[in-house]
């Protein structure tokens, strides 16, 4: 499935991506879905959690889930499909996976084979798709408590590390953990760790800050993935458990076929970004977007 | 497997349970390793992560992380062995499921069959074990902010009621959410509110509190399980997603097989119950019992 025309146009412009960050939810995903926006999703969709993407054959679908419980940092698993059903019914109403992320990574035997707007004409009646948190959600926390964020400021990718810790492994997935590292504030790291923290879902709080000798990281100028930072006088350089490690897990599994979203390419969930579980209720999908039993009384 | 004389003696007498409740985990684990404990856990292993059982064949266990996941705070999943390994390896160094908890109900077609201290004879090789958080860990914190819990106190168990909430299903596990009710001082809700949802791993917030019609429920003085505690003047009937919902999922699946823990025959983990995460990597457990990626440098 080749990329279409419009897309390889559209792709790294910013006349659509600067009118679809100020339109409701509901326009973003109409945009993604007709293939008229196929780039990245920071910033789109604001206040719902956006999700990283693995879809696999049944038969690797428990290792793989087996795999995130026992990496909950690295794989913070916020939702799953029934197997051969395209639609995540838990993350929105109407979210359907082949069509509702901008653009898609497809592997082959473990190695990337290429990228789609589309995964229609892919879909497997055996394929299970998987969401995992992404580091959006703590991101938004953090620049909220007035805590900037040096590669957000500069339209930067952030800086990726393979480090030297292990991932617990499942079956066929296993791996160094990857981390993404942002330079903080001395006297506001343990802010950073405590807001981090409260996001499960998004990374939880971080592996390590300090030295990264102690991750086993030689030289913080050159990342694995994204774009150096710099850590200026009086900041630390602070690490969190990233959204690549699943994808080196993947990679060494060699699935005959997976599909991941490209990079920064997210799917955007009908999930508030503050919500205490990711768990849309089909009957709450035609009311409002309360959450999973959710139904205290406010008079109490 | 009979129930063991020796622990048929031992079950409800108070002695040896007196002693335990002082002793290392170590000692507590081999005392119910050797079947001379065959009693409820609770105030033992102090500081530890107890959990919830399910056992089942590998063909149901996709579909039961399924539901788990959809429903997080009913079915906190806090750990899950490999296809045919009764090690819960990111539970704890050395524990063997088929023997490591007290006592054992045995499903048959979803139906109790029958109960057992110890499993070793029953175990297939297509098992898969889960282990689901429960809730000791926000109970003990809600004591140490010294908020009273009145069937803890009164030596009762903790009042159960099946509610109106729909569980989300996954494959042949549904059923209505099972809360439990504990009665907390109006002044003081809030706080525990906000205490026992940093507790995601043991079922986190309330899902409701005030008028229990807003559940479904008709009358607090007749639980469907536990005894009935009062809700004194000046207090708020507070409720939480409860371990007894996967209980019930388990036998609406009407599985050929099925084992879990006997009610308040807790497996207890190696896991400090404050942790982050509940995974021991294989590398910290024969080190010490640090937490998944936790390598932060304090002298940063």
């Amino acid at each position: 499935m080749p990329w279409p025309a419009h897309c390889r146009h559209v792709t790294g412009e910013v006349g659509i991506y600067q009118t679809l960050k100020h339109k409701p939810l509901a326009e973003v995903r109409a945009a993604i879905r007709a293939g008229q926006y196929c780039s990245h999703t920071a910033g789109l969709g604001k206040g719902f959690l956006q999700a990283n993407l693995a879809i696999m054959p049944e038969a690797y679908a428990l290792d793989f889930m087996r795999y995130c419980q026992r990496n909950p940092k690295p794989c913070p698993l916020s939702g799953v499909s029934d197997t051969g059903n395209p639609m995540m019914t838990t993350m929105g109403g109407q979210i359907d996976i082949r069509t509702d992320v901008p653009a898609y990574n497809i592997y082959r035997d473990g190695r990337l084979a290429g990228s789609v707007t589309d995964i229609r004409d892919l879909w497997q009646d055996d394929f299970v798709a998987f969401a995992l948190g992404c580091s959006f959600t703590f991101e938004h926390a953090l620049q909220q408590a007035g805590i900037a964020l040096w590669h957000i400021d500069n339209d930067k990718t952030v800086p990726m590390y393979r480090s030297g810790i292990d991932t617990v492994p499942a079956g066929p997935f296993r791996g160094k953990m990857v981390v993404s590292m942002r330079a903080i504030p001395e006297d506001r790291v343990a802010e950073a760790v405590e807001i981090s923290r409260r996001f499960p879902l998004a990374h939880g709080a971080p592996v390590h800050w300090g030295d990264p000798a102690g991750l086993g990281i030689t030289d913080l100028a050159r990342p694995d993935w994204g774009d150096p930072v710099p850590v200026p006088e009086g900041h630390v350089p602070v690490f969190w458990a990233c959204g690549v490690t699943p994808q080196v897990a993947l990679e060494a599994a060699s699935m005959p076929i997976c599909i991941t979203h490209k990079p920064g390419h997210m799917l955007i969930s009908d999930i508030p970004e503050d919500a205490e579980i990711p768990i849309l209720r089909p009957q709450d999908q035609h009311t409002s977007q309360t959450q999973q039993g959710e139904t205290h009384d406010t008079h109490a």
